[in-house]
C-alpha cells in the first residue's frame, strides 16, 4: 500500500487524491492547502488529513473548522510518493525538500522538462519511469497529443505534425481570469511549446503547434493534421481509437458537436466531476486523404493527466511493469470506460 | 408505488426522473425524447423506457442502438402522473391528451399559471394542492422568490419587495442561445413576470421585480431587498435560513462569492450533475437595518423545481399529507442536505 | 487657454485628452506612459507630446519610433491641470508632486475622496467646485446614479433609493480580467461602495446599493427603483431626462434593449470610439407607481465621466461660472447631443 | 456616377453603403430595411433613401419618424448596380427580381458559388469581373484567405495550405446567437466549406480547412500553415505583406496580441465603426522553417468584404481595367491605409 500525499489540493489535486483513494494499491495520507477555502471543506468530507505550508495560518484555519494535521514538512515525511499539484514554476521551489527527505515525487506539466528530468505519458513511456525518484507528468495538452500521436505513428508513420490548440481562458471555478471577448494568442510567437514539449516524451516526432486562448472555461479543442509515411485507413484510425483504453471516439450518433455538449454528456453519465480523463476524438471530423490524417479532439484540461498521475506513482513504485497493466488498474479502479462505450 | 411518466426528457426532464426513482413511493415508466440525441442513450443507461413524440422517426432511434418502447400516449396511459417538462408554451398542447386520459399531470413555470390553474410551491401551498389533478410548478425563479419571501413574512411581515433577476443566458450544454457580450434587459419593462408569477402563490405579497440576462450559464443571481412591517433581525433570519430544508446558506468561512465557485462546490461535493435544489443565500450579504432586509441569493435554474416536482406529485397523489412531510421524504431519498452543513 | 496635462494615458486619459483638445479654452500640452504600447502610438498620431514616469525607459519608447517629451515631472510643471488618469490607488500616491509644484489637479473615482476632500459631478456641485486646488470626479457609475438622483429628487423628492449595478468584467481591450462564466458579487457585502460615494456628493439622499460583475464588456447596467416623497408622474420623468444634457433617453421605437445594441447603435451614429457619454435610460423601463419609480439604466464605463472632467477643469480654473454653462460649452465642443435626438 | 441599391441594410449593407457613397464613381441612391429598427434611424441620419420589402409596413416606419420612398422594386429600378446584403440564402431569391429588372447585381459570401457563376476576389481575379452582370464576393475568411494565399503563391509557390478558422459567435451588435461557455466545431466534418470556396477564387490551390466557433463577438482568427515550393523566406514575407494594400502587419511594437486590442487599436486610431478592411497579419507569429511558413491572420468579419464591394462594383460596371487600380481608388476615397503604417 503505497502512501501518497498531494502537495497542493486544486483543480488537479483534488481529483488526483480521489484516483489514488480509489486504488487498491495506494492511499492518500494527507492534501496540503494554502489558505481555508471551499476545497479545505472538501478535503474534510472526504477524511484526507490536511496539512498546511505556513503554520502560522493554523488558527485561521482551525477557527473555520477544520483540523490541521501539521507541516506540509510533516506530510511528506510520512509519504513514499509525493504528487506535487501546486501551481506552475511554484512545483520546483518544492524540490529540495523532496531532495532532503529523499522522497520519491512526480510533478505538473507546469514544471519544465528539467525539474524531473524525464517526462511521463502512460502510453508511451511507462517503462523507461519505472524506478526513478522524479517524474514530470506532462501537461493536459502534451498528454493529449502524445496518445494520439503515438498510435497514429504506429499505424502509419509520422511524416509531420500541425496542431492548433484552441485553449480555454480559465477553469470553471475560476473567476479572475479572462479573456471575456478575445481571441488571445498565447502565444503570439510560434511554435508554442506544445511541440516540443510533446518531443520531450516521443523525441523523433516532427511537430509544429499554434496556440490560442478563447473566453470559455469547458476543455481545449485541438484542430489536429497529420501528414503520415503510409497511406492512412480512415477505417483503422477509428479501430485503434475504439482500442485504446485512454482515447476516446465521439460517436456521430450523440449528435454532439461542441466542448459544452460534451461536458453535459459526461455530467448526465455520472462521471465525478464530471471529468474526462480520455482524449475525445469526434468520430464525424476524421479525415483521411492518401498521407493526410484530420480530425478535432477535445481535452478536458482538467483531468485527462489525472489517470496519467496515478500511472506514474504506480511506474515509480514499481507497483507495475508496464503501462497496459498500470492503465487497467487505474481505470477499473476509477470503473472508467473511454466514451464510445456509453454511446 | 406512484407510476410517473417524463414527457420531455430535457434539462429538467432528465433530473425529474433521477430524483423520482430515487424515492421509494413512486417510480419512473417511461421518458420521451422526440430526438435520438445524447440525452436518449443516459435514459438507456438509466434503464427508463424510451417513448417517442412521432413514431416514424423509430427507425432513427433504433439506427443509433436505441430502443422506442411505443409512442407518448402508451406511456402516458401507463402512468398515474405526467410530469410535462416539454420546453415552455408546448407544455399546454399537451393538456389534451392529458385530459383525454383522465391522468393527473403537471408543468413547469414555462407555461401560464392557467394551464393547471394551480401553481404550487413545497413550502408554500403543499397543503392547497393535496388531490388536484392538474399542478404548475413554478419557475426556478418564482420557486427561489416564494421560498424566501414566504419565511420572511411569517417572521417580520412583507410590506414589499424589490427583487431584480440576474438571469444566466444559456444553460451549460446548449450552444445556440446568447448573448455573448451584453446585458439584455428581458423585459425591458417593468415589471418582469416574476412578481405576479410569485402572487400566483403568494397573493398578498406586494412585489417589483426587473430583469435581465447576462452572458453566463451558472446559475441566477437574484439581489433582493425587502421591507418590513417588524423590524429586521440579522440573526433571525440566519437562523430561518439555517432551519429551511431548501434554503441553503453559504457561510462566509467558505470563501465563495460568485455561481461559478458555488457550482464547483456543489460538483467537489459529490452532489449529482452538480446540482443546488437550495436557494444559496449568501451570509456575508444578509443586510438588515431597521425594516430593511437586503441579500443575495445564487438560483440554479436546473435544480431547484427538481425537489419541487416530487412534492407535487406526493400532492396531487395525497402520499402525504403536508410540505414538511414531503420535504423530508424526497430530500431523504435524494441524500440532500442544504450547503451550509457542508461547510 | 488652460494648459492640460494627462497623467495616464489610458482607457480614460485618452478620451479625456481629445476631449479637451476639442475645447475652445484649454489645450493638451503632454499625456504619460509608462510603457510603449499601441496607446503610445495614438498619443503620436494625435500630436500629444508624449512624457514617462521612467527616463530609463525612453530608449525603448524611441527604439519604438516614439519621441519622449521628457518625465512626468516635467510635464506637470508646463500644466496649469493635471488630470489624474492613472489606475485606482495609484493616483494618491501622485498628489505629493503636485502640491510640491503647486498645480491643480484632479484624480478619478477610483481615489477615495479624502484624496481631494471634494467629490464632482457638473449637474450636481458645480459651483462648489469653482477654483479648487484639488477635485476627484467620481467613478462612472455614481457619476450615472448622481446625474439621475439629483433631478427626481428636485422633481419629487427622494425617500430612498435602491440601485443595484450589474457592472462589466472588463473593458473591452482588455484580455486578462475575467469572469468568463460567473456572476461575482462584488462586493458580497451590502451596501456596496456606491451608495455612500453617491452621498459624497448628494449627502442627504438615502440610498443602499448593490453590486456584481458579469461576463461582458459593454457597458454597466444599473436596475433602480426610488421611493419618493411626492407621487411619481411617469410623463414628467420622461421630460426631465429630455431636457437634461447628460441624461439620454432610449426611445422605445429604436427597438434596442441591451447594452451590445446600443454600443452598436452609437458607433454607427459615427460617435467618437462609440462614446455615450449620457446616461441611456430605457424610456419602456420607466415605471411609476404612486411613490414608486422603476427603471433601468446603462452607463458607458470608459466614457461618462470624460465630460465631467472638462467641467472639472473648468470650474476649478474658473472658466465658468455653473455647470450648465460649462456642460453647453463641453458638449457643443463634442458635437454631443444625447441619444434621443438621434432616433 | 454609377447608382449603387443596397439591398439589406444591416451589418455588411450599412457599412458598403458608407463605403459607395465615399467614392467619387458612384453614390448611393437607396437602401432598404424590412423593420424599423435602430438602424433605420441611421439611414435616416446619412440621407439614405429608404425603401422597405413590404409596403404594408410603412405605416410603422411612419409612425417611428422614418420616411419610407418606395418598394425595393422601385429602388432596384432606380439603381445601375443592386448590392445585395440580405442575410445568407435570402439573397439568392431575389435573384429573379434582379433579373427581370436587367440589372447587375452582386451577393456575399452566404449565398453559393452558383448565385452569380463567378466568385470575387479584387486582388486575385479583378479582370475576369470586368463586365459581367452577376457577382459573388467571397466571405469574410475566404476573402481573407485568398488575399494572403495569392501573394504567397506568387512568391514561393503554394505546395499545401492547412488553415484553422476560430470564428466569432455573433457581432458585437447580436444579443441572440451563442455560445456563451464552449467551443462549437462548425462543421464537425473536414475541410469546412472554406477550403472548396477558396478554391472557386484560386482553383489550383490545395487546401485543407478545418472550423470552430468561439463566445467571442470580436474578428475571426485564422492559424495557417502553408507548405511551399520553393524555399519561405521570412522577410520576404514581411515584405510582400506590407507591399499589399489590403494586408496588413500588426507589428511587435505595438504589443498587440488579441483581437480586442487590435479593435481597440482601431477605434483609437479613429477609423469608422473601427473598421479593419486588411487582413491582420500578427508580424512575431510569421515563422517560415525551410518549406513551412505559420501566421495567425485576425479577420473582421464586419468589414474586409467591404471593400471588396466597392471593387466588385467597379469591375461590373468597367470603372477600372485592374484591381490595382479600383483598390487604390476605393483605399484612398475612405483614406484607408493598412495598419502597418500606423504603428
Amino acid at each position: 500500500m503505497i502512501k501518497v500525499a498531494i502537495n497542493g489540493y486544486g483543480t488537479i489535486g483534488k481529483r488526483v487524491a480521489d484516483a489514488v483513494a480509489a486504488q487498491k494499491d495506494m492511499k492518500v495520507i494527507g492534501v496540503s492547502k494554502t489558505r481555508p477555502n471551499a476545497e479545505a471543506f472538501i478535503a474534510k468530507q472526504r477524511g484526507y488529513p490536511l496539512y498546511i505550508a505556513d503554520l502560522s495560518k493554523k488558527a485561521a484555519f482551525e477557527k473555520a473548522g477544520l483540523t490541521v494535521a501539521g507541516s506540509v514538512e510533516d506530510m511528506c515525511k510520512a509519504a513514499d510518493v509525493i504528487v506535487d499539484a501546486t501551481p506552475g514554476d511554484i512545483g520546483v521551489t518544492n524540490k529540495p525538500l523532496y531532495e532532503k527527505l529523499g522522497k520519491k515525487a512526480l510533478w505538473q506539466g507546469g514544471e519544465d522538462h528539467e525539474v524531473a528530468g524525464f517526462s511521463f505519458n502512460s502510453s508511451c513511456n511507462f517503462k523507461d519511469a519505472i524506478g526513478r525518484q522524479f517524474i514530470r507528468v506532462v501537461s493536459c495538452n502534451t498528454t493529449g497529443l502524445c496518445r494520439i500521436i503515438n498510435e497514429v505513428d504506429k499505424a502509419f508513420g509520422v511524416e509531420h505534425v500541425h496542431a492548433i490548440m484552441v485553449r480555454r481562458g480559465s477553469d470553471p471555478g475560476e473567476i479572475k481570469k479572462g479573456p471575456i471577448d478575445a481571441v488571445v494568442l498565447d502565444p503570439v510567437t510560434v511554435p508554442s511549446h506544445h511541440g516540443p514539449d510533446v518531443q520531450t516524451v516521443l523525441p523523433h516526432i516532427s511537430i509544429t503547434t499554434m496556440a490560442m486562448i478563447v473566453p470559455t472555461t469547458m476543455m481545449h479543442m485541438h484542430a489536429v493534421r497529420i501528414t503520415t509515411k503510409k497511406e492512412v485507413n480512415r477505417e483503422k484510425v477509428i479501430e485503434l481509437i475504439k482500442n485504446h483504453p485512454r482515447l476516446g471516439l465521439v460517436k456521430k450518433s450523440a449528435g454532439i458537436k461542441s466542448t459544452a455538449e460534451l461536458k453535459e454528456f459526461a455530467m448526465d453519465l455520472g462521471r465525478q466531476r464530471a471529468d474526462l480523463y480520455e482524449n475525445c476524438i469526434f468520430e464525424d471530423s476524421i479525415y483521411a486523404n492518401k498521407n493526410e490524417l484530420c480530425f478535432f479532439q477535445a481535452i478536458h484540461q482538467e483531468a485527462d493527466v489525472v489517470v496519467e498521475n496515478v500511472d506514474a506513482i504506480r511506474a515509480m513504485t514499481s507497483l507495475a511493469n508496464d503501462g497496459t497493466a498500470s492503465i487497467k488498474l487505474t481505470n477499473d479502479a476509477l470503473h472508467f470506460v473511454p466514451i464510445q462505450n456509453n454511446h
